[in-house]
C-alpha cells in the first residue's frame, strides 16, 4: 500500500478508536488524534479511573464498529458554526483549538494539531463516523471496514497541548496495518525489541543503573558497564592515536563569554544548564566541547609545520532535557561523547576526513554492525536563521562534502535541515538486527567556529591563514550508542568487548583453588573472567553465567584439572566444544586480537 | 628567636612601614596591618597613583625610621575617646572599625582585624611610633631599632574588609626576619620558587593554559599536559588494578536529594555550584564522588562473597571558589580527583587501608618525593557540629587509625580539626625540593556515609551487616599535585613520566627522513619523542629542546645515521653520553620500566 494511503487508513483508524471510546464513555472529551510511525494515538480525557486494562474493551468495540461498515462522512462548516457545534457537545478541547485557530491562525498549532485542524482558518471540516463526529481536515477512508488491522498497544499520560499547566489526558496508542500478517510481524518485532530492551538487559547484565537520589537521565555505570565503555573507547583511541591524534582535557564549565563567541548562548540557551556563582558570575555546563578545544588550539601561535592539530577527548556534555523526554540510555542529561576536533589547513581537509571515515568503518565492523548508510546532512534553506555563517560558506562546504562522498565511492543520500548549527555533516547510519536505523557516527566540516574564534596558522609565506575545523565523534553519545549496541546484540557482545569473556564454574569447593590457578593463567593472557565459587549446583551456576551472556563457560572439575581436554559451553551454540586448554587460550586470544 | 617574639617583631615592622607611609603620604588612610607567614601586610588608602615602584621609597623611609630608634609607646583610651581621636585624624577606616566594635563587639571581626582591635570592647590601646599613631592591641617591640631585617615584597589591591562594595586599598606586603642572613635565604628561596613557579613552567613546557573566555580557575590541558596527567593516572590505575579495583563512571550532576542524604547540602552548600533546571528542579554539580558511588554499591543487594567492592574513578569535581582565592593550578574550580572508594566489612578495613598505603608509597617514590610525613587528621572537639555522626563513632574510628599507623610502624603526628566532614583521615605530606610541605594523598575511614545511605551486605548467616567506607585519593587533586610536582622538579620530570622523553634534532633537511626512521623504531619500544625539523640552526634546536627539559636530546647527522655511536645530551648533565643506538634504547626502556 502506498505510504499516503497507509496514512489515510491509520488516521481513519484513530477516528474509529475515538468513536469506540465515545460509545463506551459518552462523557469523554477528545483532544487530537494524529498518525505516528506504524499507527496513531488519540489524546482523550476519560472520566473516572482509566488504566491500560481498558484498552482491550475499546479495541473490541472498535472492531465491532469496523465490522458495521460505518461510512466516514465529511461536512464543512464556518468556524463559528463549528465552535457552536462542539460547544453544544461539550467538547472543550475542540472548542479551544477552534478558538485558537480563529484568533491566531495556524501559527500556534503543532504538526499533530494541524493534522486535525487543517490549514484553512475560516472554514473547517468535520467527519462523522456513526455517532461520533470529529473535527478533521481529512481525508479518510470511505467506510470503517477499510481501516485495516489494528491493535491498541499502550496508554500514556499527556498534557493537553504539551503544557503541564493544562489537564492531563489519556494518550491511547495504536498500530495499524493493511494486512493481518503485517500487523503480526510488527507485533512480533515489538515483542523481540522488548526482550532486547537495553534497560532490561542493562539491569540483567549489571551494566548501569539509575538512582532515585541522583535523578532521571543520569546513568551510573557499574564496574562491568564501565569496562565495556572503556574497552570501546580505548579501541577508538588506538585507531586515533595511529592517525596522529593527541588527548586533551577541559573543564566542564565555562563563563558565558565562551558561548557568546561560539554562538551557543544565542542558539542553544534553553538546553544549557546555567550556573550562577556565589559571586554572581554566569557560567554554563558544556553542551559541546568544540568551543573549549578552540581555546587550546589558539593559546599559542601555530605554524603550518604543526598542522593539523588533532585533539581527542572522551568527556561528558550536558543538556537540560525535559523529564518527559528522558528514556533509559537513549536520551540522558549527562552524555559521554568520544569527541575529536581536527584543526586543519584547507589543503588537509580531505585527508583528515578520510582518516576519520576509516576509523568509523573499522569500528562499526568490529562492533558487529553491517555497512553503514551515509547521509549528507545539509542546512534547511527555509530556516537559515537557525545556522551560523553565510550562505556562501554553507554552499561551499556542502559541495565539498558531496565531492568527498563521491570520491570515497559512498552511496550517500541528502537530508535537508539535518546539519549542525555551524556546518553540514556526513552522518553514518547503522541498521540494527531488528531493521531499525540509528544515526551513529558523524563528521562535520566547520568554517564558522574558526571564523568566530579567529583561528589561524602562520603559513609558509609567514602570513596568517584561516583554518578549518573538523568535528568527529565515532560512537557519538556513548550512552546512546550502548543502548543501540545492547539491543542490536541482545547483550551478546562480540568476545573482544565482552566485559566477562569466560566464566569458570568449579564443580565443588575442592576445585576452587585449581580454578583460581587457571584464572591466573588466562588473566595473564589478557582474558577477562569470573570464577563462580558460590555454594550452588553446577547447573545453577551455568544458568547464571548463560544469563550473563558470557561467551564461554567452563566447568572445572577433576578432569579439567588433571589436564584432560576441556568441555566449553559456547554462547549461542547447542554443541559444546571439546578443546585442550592451550588451544582454547589460543582461540580466544586470536578472537580478541582480531576483534571477533 | 621564638615564634611569639618573631611575630611581635613582624607586627611592629608593619607599624614601622605604616609610619613610613605616613611620613611620605600624610593624607594616607590606614586599614589594618596584620602579620602573615614570614612577614606582614598593611592595607592603606594612598591618595594619587600608587604603584609597585613606590615600595622602594617606603622601604628606604622605614629603614631611616628604624635607625632613629623611635620608641613604641602604648596608650590606652576609652572607645569613645579613641573614636574621637581617629576622627580628628580623618582615619575613617579606624573609626569604622571602632564603631563596629562598639556596636557589635568582636563577633563581626575577622582574625586579621582582631590583631589590631583586640578583644576588649570598652577600652582600646593605641601605639605611637614617632608621628604615627595606630590602633593596636600590641604587644610591640620597645624601639624601632628592634624590628629586624625586612623587605617590601609586593603590592596588591584589597577591598576594605574584603567586601567588593567597599573602597579598594593598597595592600603592601613585607617579609621580616631576625637576621640579614635569614632574610637573604628567604629571598633566595622566593627567587628560586619564582623560577619554578608552575604557572611560568606550565606555559614554557606547554602543559596547560587558561582562557579569558572560559574563565579563571578553569585549566585547559594541552596534549603534553594531558599526556602527563594520563601517565600518572594510568600508573595509579595499574597499582589499583593489581589490588582488585574496578573503574566506575558517574554523571557530574545530581538532584539535591543525594546531598541532603549525604549531608553535603547542609554542610557544604556555599561551595556547591547550584543548577536550576528549566523545569525548576534543583541540581548541583558534584563536589565529591562518594555519594554517587554509594548508589552504585547499593543498587543491588551485596553478598559477603562480593566484598569488598573497590571503585576507582578519575573524574572532575567542582567548587564554587571565590575569584580572589584562585591561583594557577593550586586552587581551581574544576578539580580532577583520582578518587577511589572501598566498601568493606569491618574485618577487611585493615588490609584495604594497607593496600592503599602501599600504593601511596610506591607512587610518591616513583614521582621523586622522598618519604612522606604522616598526619592523623582528627575532629576538632570544640567544633563538633561541623561533622556528621556521633562522638562514639568518631572516637572508635580515630583510635582505629592510631592503631593502624602504629602497626604500620609510621611516625604519625596528630592534627585536630583537619578531619573530613564524615570521618578522620590519614594524610600524607610531601616535602618539596625547596623544603615546603604539601598535603597530598589521603585515606579516610568513614562509618557515617554507610549509616546515612544504609549501606550493608548480607553476611555468612544471611543477616544484614552495616559496612564501612574507605575514601582514598593518591594524587588527590591532579591539578594541585601537578603544581607541586612541577615546582618540586622544576619541570625536569623523571624520564618515565616525561611527556617527551627524547628530542631528535636532524642536522639538516637531508637527515629528516633518517630521523623519522629512528623515531619509528623508538616509538615501537614505547618511547615518546619529537623530531624538530624546523629550518633552524642545530644550536637553536638543541636550546629549544633543553628549555623543554627533554631528558635526552640527540642530534641526528651523517654519523648517527651511518650506525656510529650516538652522542646524547643528557638533561642536567654537563658531559654528553657516547652510546650505541641499541644500548641507548635498552637504557631508556629500562628507566621507563623501573620508573626512573
Amino acid at each position: 500500500m502506498p505510504q499516503e494511503q497507509l496514512e489515510i487508513m491509520r488516521h481513519s483508524c484513530a477516528h474509529l478508536v475515538a468513536a469506540a471510546v465515545y460509545e463506551l464513555y459518552p462523557e469523554a472529551k477528545f483532544g487530537v488524534g494524529p498518525i505516528v510511525e506504524n499507527g496513531f494515538y488519540y489524546d482523550i480525557k476519560i472520566p473516572g479511573e482509566f488504566g491500560e486494562d481498558k484498552l482491550k474493551e475499546i479495541e473490541k468495540m472498535a472492531v465491532k464498529l469496523k465490522n458495521k461498515k460505518i461510512p466516514f462522512i465529511r461536512k464543512e462548516m464556518d468556524i463559528d458554526e463549528a465552535i457552536k457545534y462542539f460547544s453544544d457537545k461539550k467538547q472543550d478541547f475542540k472548542v479551544s483549538l477552534l478558538e485558537d485557530l480563529k484568533e491566531k491562525g495556524t501559527t500556534k498549532m503543532n504538526a499533530e494539531e494541524l493534522q486535525d485542524v487543517g490549514g484553512d482558518v475560516s472554514r473547517v471540516s468535520v467527519y462523522e463516523t456513526g455517532n461520533f463526529v470529529d473535527l478533521c481536515r481529512g481525508p479518510h477512508v470511505e467506510s470503517s471496514s477499510e481501516v485495516g488491522f489494528f491493535k491498541l498497544t499502550k496508554l500514556a499520560g499527556a498534557y493537553w497541548r504539551g503544557d503541564d499547566k493544562n489537564p492531563m489526558l489519556s494518550r491511547i496508542y495504536g498500530v495499524c496495518f493493511e494486512s493481518e500478517k503485517k500487523l503480526d510481524d510488527h507485533l512480533k518485532q515489538i515483542e523481540e525489541a522488548k526482550k532486547r530492551d537495553h534497560r532490561k538487559l542493562g539491569a540483567e547484565l549489571d551494566l548501569f543503573t539509575f538512582s532515585e537520589l541522583v535523578g532521571p537521565g543520569l546513568a551510573l555505570w557499574t564496574p562491568k558497564g564501565t569496562l565495556l565503555r572503556d574497552i570501546l573507547d580505548n579501541f577508538i583511541w588506538e585507531l586515533r592515536k595511529e592517525r596522529g591524534y593527541s588527548k586533551v582535557a577541559i573543564p566542564h564549565i565555562t563563563k558565558r563569554a565562551l558561548y557568546e563567541t561560539s554562538g551557543h548562548w544565542q542558539k542553544f540557551s534553553e538546553e544549557l544548564f546555567h550556573i550562577t556563582t556565589r559571586e554572581g558570575h554566569e557560567f554554563a555546563m558544556k553542551p559541546m566541547n568544540c568551543p573549549h578545544h578552540t581555546q587550546i588550539y589558539s593559546h599559542i601561535p601555530r605554524s603550518y609545520r604543526e598542522m593539523p592539530q588533532r585533539y581527542a577527548e572522551t568527556t561528558m556534555v550536558y543538556r537540560d532535557e525535559q523529564s518527559g523526554e528522558l528514556s533509559g540510555l537513549s536520551r540522558v542529561r549527562c552524555i559521554t561523547q568520544d569527541d575529536a576536533h581536527v584543526f586543519a589547513r584547507e589543503s588537509q581537509v580531505k585527508e583528515e576526513v578520510f582518516k576519520i571515515w576509516d576509523i568509523i568503518e573499522i569500528f562499526y565492523k568490529a562492533t558487529g554492525f553491517g555497512s553503514l548508510k551515509i547521509r549528507l546532512s545539509l542546512h534547511d534553506p527555509d530556516n537559515f536563521d537557525k545556522y551560523l555563517g553565510t550562505k556562501e560558506v554553507w554552499e561551499k562546504t556542502e559541495n565539498q562534502l558531496r565531492d568527498l562522498a563521491k570520491e570515497r565511492g559512498a552511496e550517500a543520500f541528502e537530508a535537508k535541515g539535518e546539519a549542525a548549527m555551524y556546518g553540514p555533516k556526513v552522518d553514518f547510519i547503522a541498521t540494527d538486527s531488528l531493521g531499525r536505523e540509528w544515526q551513529v557516527a558523524t563528521i562535520q566540516i566547520d568554517r564558522n567556529m574558526p571564523e568566530r574564534f579567529g583561528l589561524e596558522c602562520i603559513n609558509e609565506k609567514g602570513e596568517k591563514e584561516r583554518i578549518v575545523m573538523l568535528h568527529a565523534a565515532i560512537m557519538g553519545s556513548i550512552e546512546r550508542f550502548l543502548s543501540v549496541l545492547i539491543e542490536h546484540s541482545a547483550g551478546s557482545f562480540p568476545v573482544w568487548m565482552s566485559p566477562i569473556q569466560v566464566v569458570l564454574t568449579p564443580v565443588s569447593e575442592k576445585h576452587v583453588l585449581g580454578a583460581k590457578e587457571i584464572a591466573k593463567e588466562l588473566q595473564e593472557k589478557g582474558i577477562r573472567l569470573e570464577i563462580d565459587d558460590a555454594d550452588e549446583t553446577i547447573g545453577n551456576k551455568v544458568r547464571k553465567a548463560a544469563k550473563q551472556k558470557a561467551p564461554y563457560i567452563i566447568v572445572i572439575g577433576d578432569k579439567e584439572l588433571s589436564g584432560e581436554d576441556w568441555v566449553v559451553r559456547v554462547r549461542g551454540q547447542e554443541e559444546q566444544l571439546k578443546i585442550s586448554k592451550e588451544d582454547f587460550i589460543q582461540k580466544i586470544v586470536t578472537e580478541i586480537k582480531e576483534k571477533k
